[in-house]
């Protein structure tokens, strides 16, 4: 199999708890990190309430649209936890208990412990991939391109390290950020002038406020680490120019 | 004008910055919690990159699909804040220089500051109604129902009070949450039981890990106080007979 050079994913995160605010999402920033880290660049995100329709229906879109989709909530033992099964009638396959998960969890919990609440984290579509869970035991699964993880921030992260070897990633996304004492105001029309040069290389401009002071973060993002260089010493030829300070730790 | 009991809205989050992981959204629950307060619900939230086509394809679609739009980033003044154009594509309306806008921003910043980078901020859709922006001049605006916000947050916060009578919310939701020292394996079946039995009303499980210890939200929300009561008055039978402890402060 040929190695693909760009490979993309959308992130699904399922809770009604996001949606009211209730509940901060962190787990956008950890997925897509990890994921630039092995060559796959996050497309989209969409977040979506308990509700199996919206469920189906996104899942099937996302699925056809990016190499691999990534759920996140909604696989744990309550009678809000509807991501299994609405995966399960997403792909048509049928909603079941998943031997290998069962006698995994039967393993992990002491005798007894394995009540009907924890077997409900082990009906999965059929046939599904499972992603082994360090911390706290119950698998996520994988259908097909699609990922589904917990919505717990620490034990999503602890399953990651498990997915490694399932995920083709591309060439790697290279990052450069460059922290300026100015406003983005200041540096627009160099900037522009840089990116009009450089059309594939992504450069981004965040302004930011820390410790009661302005500045602005400059991003240069490409596959390729000698178009960064470029464009990095052409942003720095105009700061210098223009006496901006860069600051350093930021 | 009668008065919706229901009104829901979507949040767009334009930004590379997001999907990349680098910057950890958290407009969207400032967001949502504010509008939750005026009876507004959030029923999605998209994040995408800096490009035109995806930002007027989503605006177009989330627009005819929701009551309001939220959109937040790419109103500044660098080559890569492409949401005001964006929008007055979607919109099929000249992008141009807002007149009140211009006036707004000559008087803001001093004699000689308002450059050229400042000046794109106020070119927007034609005719678009203006967001006032008391922490850094520059203002957002709105085309029909969607409103365009600012990606920083701390401004995108101070611009929230000005939008209050332009926005119409229904009855608001209320929520009313129960903290308990167990695991959601323990209660599923007990809470099931209490959802299956009061079907209009939101009852969300949501296991957490602080301080060393496991523990569950029950959240539980609706438009209807007494509704809400009744729920937790079942919840709490349960909970005293299966002798699990309530957290009090979370």
């Amino acid at each position: 199999m040929s190695k693909k050079t760009k490979v993309n994913a959308a992130i699904l995160i399922i809770g009604n708890e996001i949606l009211s605010g209730r509940t901060q999402d962190t787990n956008t920033s950890t997925l897509a990190l990890w994921l630039n880290s092995i060559g796959v660049k996050v497309q989209e995100v969409k977040v979506i309430p308990d509700v199996e329709e919206t469920i189906v229906n996104s899942v099937n879109l996302l699925r056809k649209q990016y190499d691999y989709v990534f759920t996140t909530g909604g696989i744990g033992p309550t009678h809000d936890d509807i991501t299994a099964e609405s995966i399960s009638k997403a792909f048509n396959l049928k909603y079941e208990m998943h031997k290998e998960g069962y006698k995994l969890l039967e393993k992990y919990y002491k005798p007894g412990e394995f009540n009907e609440g924890r077997q409900k984290m082990i009906w999965m579509p059929k046939n599904a991939k499972l992603i082994l869970n360090p911390s706290s035991g119950a698998p996520g699964f994988i259908v097909e391109n699609v990922f589904s993880l917990p919505g717990v921030p620490s034990i999503l992260k602890s399953m990651l390290g498990g997915l490694k070897n399932k995920i083709f990633g591309g060439t790697p996304i290279i990052s450069h950020t460059i922290n300026l004492r100015t406003v983005e105001s200041e540096i627009a029309k160099s900037l522009t002038s840089v990116q009009n040069k450089n059309k594939d290389v992504e450069i981004g401009s965040y302004p930011f406020f820390r410790a009661g002071k302005l500045g602005v973060s400059i991003v240069v993002r490409s596959e390729n680490q000698s178009k960064i260089d470029t464009c990095n010493s052409k942003i720095l030829e105009f700061v210098l120019q223009k006496k901006i300070k860069i600051i350093k730790d930021n």
